[in-house]
């Protein structure tokens, strides 16, 4: 049975009791925003990004995949430096302009799963750093999108996390971040898309993250240079946004890296990520068995 | 009728004369290796990264299209400063790492089409630059991949032009090369594939560009501080690579932006690109109508 023209609120994508992976709208308890206590789901039929039935069928969630799969995501666009603190605590200057980088989708990972960081990033310390961002999905094809019409193109927002390694990102990175954020699993995103039609204010959302239950970066998306709309129709300037691009909008200040005395990540460590009405991410942070080879040829 | 496990030599990708798209393999005057010169393919069925029939049927080359459709490209990865005169040239260090950086999918476009400027880097004298670049194909998933097993991961080798508009990137990046090399069109590659196995050496080619057929970049693959086996194992360190993943691997020196009293690229110019064994690209460059709005918002 179908809800006529009924629309999602919080989409995940998700494996069921019967192995096989579904979209579908999250069912929380009354008032959470807590995706992780979700145990079920109503159906999601067709395409997320064009025709689709919200159906009234409740699917078991087993476990909780990234909202959208690796190969549903043409292009990661990211900022960096989009708040006015975490630009002042990197020694960046404050941009007049977005500074946009890519990261590989080869990096998406799933709110559920860790972060493996690999052999060759547990170098010098392991200089592993987190990066809470709001990240804003695409849902419609366009290209020099103006600020007044970019609503028009979100499907909706979900919560990510940068993952940066930073002797990579900036001591041998020769100025581009790209080695630095490249590594498998370093792109967690999840756990759910909150519709924009549920979230139609981003301008004013706390957003924080905790390691270990120690507050670390604790910020709102007050303090960000360029808002939603401003991202959007500067990252679509001659380009064409493809439905299922993610665009990660830049994380606040209070890094590991931007910090005196605090720590890298570590093995075991775990990382809590909250923005207001979104949603919070959970992610674990795992190394991988050190491959003696690889480390001995990068440290 | 099938030719029992022959294998390409120079994979096109082509509308035929009934309108739909195929893979082939190019049939050339006898000695060439300019790929504009087909005329007609030998058919290609199945997956040309796993299980394919190189057939005897002979289809008609109406335009070659990009040797991979952006949707067959996991990502772009790009290495910046492989060429020890380009460095020098761009007053950059000479990386002891390679330098990594990423251009969207959305990029792509195939060895017929224009360049086509957008009117958000017609500002500041449209600094608009060209960059020949040998192009790895990775045929094979793998990560942390040695470099004596490189060669097992590669499909071949094209042509692309990391096309950049030096305002942005520069000037306006804060550092990051995203903006200035991420607008649609500024990834032409082909237009063919060179199978592994008909280019089994990389280390010894002249690479040279031409516009409006005077001489700009002309140098060697010698020249190279990363080489082929090299790039793959870096890239692929912590990070899987997927078939269709292209790896532009850096441009000599020579570009407009590196030379005194070189123009930049300007409507109607035509750009040929040469490299050893692999072939020619040839591209023109157009200027988009100006969107005005766009271009007062910018200048």
């Amino acid at each position: 049975m179908t809800i006529e023209s009924a629309q999602f609120k919080r989409l995940i994508r998700f494996v069921s009791s019967d192995g096989n992976t579904y979209f579908g709208d999250a069912i929380l308890p009354e008032g959470s925003i807590d995706v992780y206590q979700c145990k079920t789901a109503f159906k999601i039929n067709g395409d997320i990004f064009g025709d689709y039935q919200l159906t009234e069928e409740i699917l078991t969630v087993t476990k909780l995949l990234s909202p959208l799969a690796a190969e549903q995501v043409p292009a990661i666009r990211c900022v960096g430096m989009n708040y006015i603190k975490h630009a002042i605590e990197l020694k960046m200057q404050i941009p007049k302009y977005p500074v946009v980088f890519f990261k590989p989708t080869s990096a998406i990972v799933g709110p559920e799963d860790p972060i493996l960081v690999p052999s060759a990033c547990q170098i010098h310390g392991a200089k592993i750093d987190y990066e809470v961002e709001m990240v804003i999905v695409i849902g419609k094809t366009g290209r020099d999108i103006e600020e007044k019409d970019a609503q028009d193109y979100i499907l909706g927002y979900t919560i990510g996390n940068d993952v940066s390694q930073r002797t990579w990102q900036m001591d041998r990175g020769g100025t581009q971040f790209g080695v630095g954020k490249m590594f498998d699993t370093f792109a967690p995103i999840g756990p759910a898309i909150i519709s924009k039609h549920e979230l139609t204010d981003t301008s004013n959302l706390r957003i924080y993250s905790q390691v270990n239950g120690e507050q670390r970066q604790d910020s709102n998306t007050q303090d960000m240079i360029f808002d939603v709309n401003k991202v959007v129709s500067f990252m679509s300037m001659g380009t064409t946004l493809k439905p299922g691009d993610i665009i990660f909008t830049g994380t606040p200040s209070g890094v590991a890296v931007g910090l005196e005395h605090t720590p890298y990540l570590v093995d075991g460590d775990e990382i809590f990520f909250h923005i207001d009405q979104i949603g919070n991410l959970k992610t674990k942070v795992e190394f991988e068995k050190p491959n003696q080879k690889i480390l001995e040829y990068y440290t």
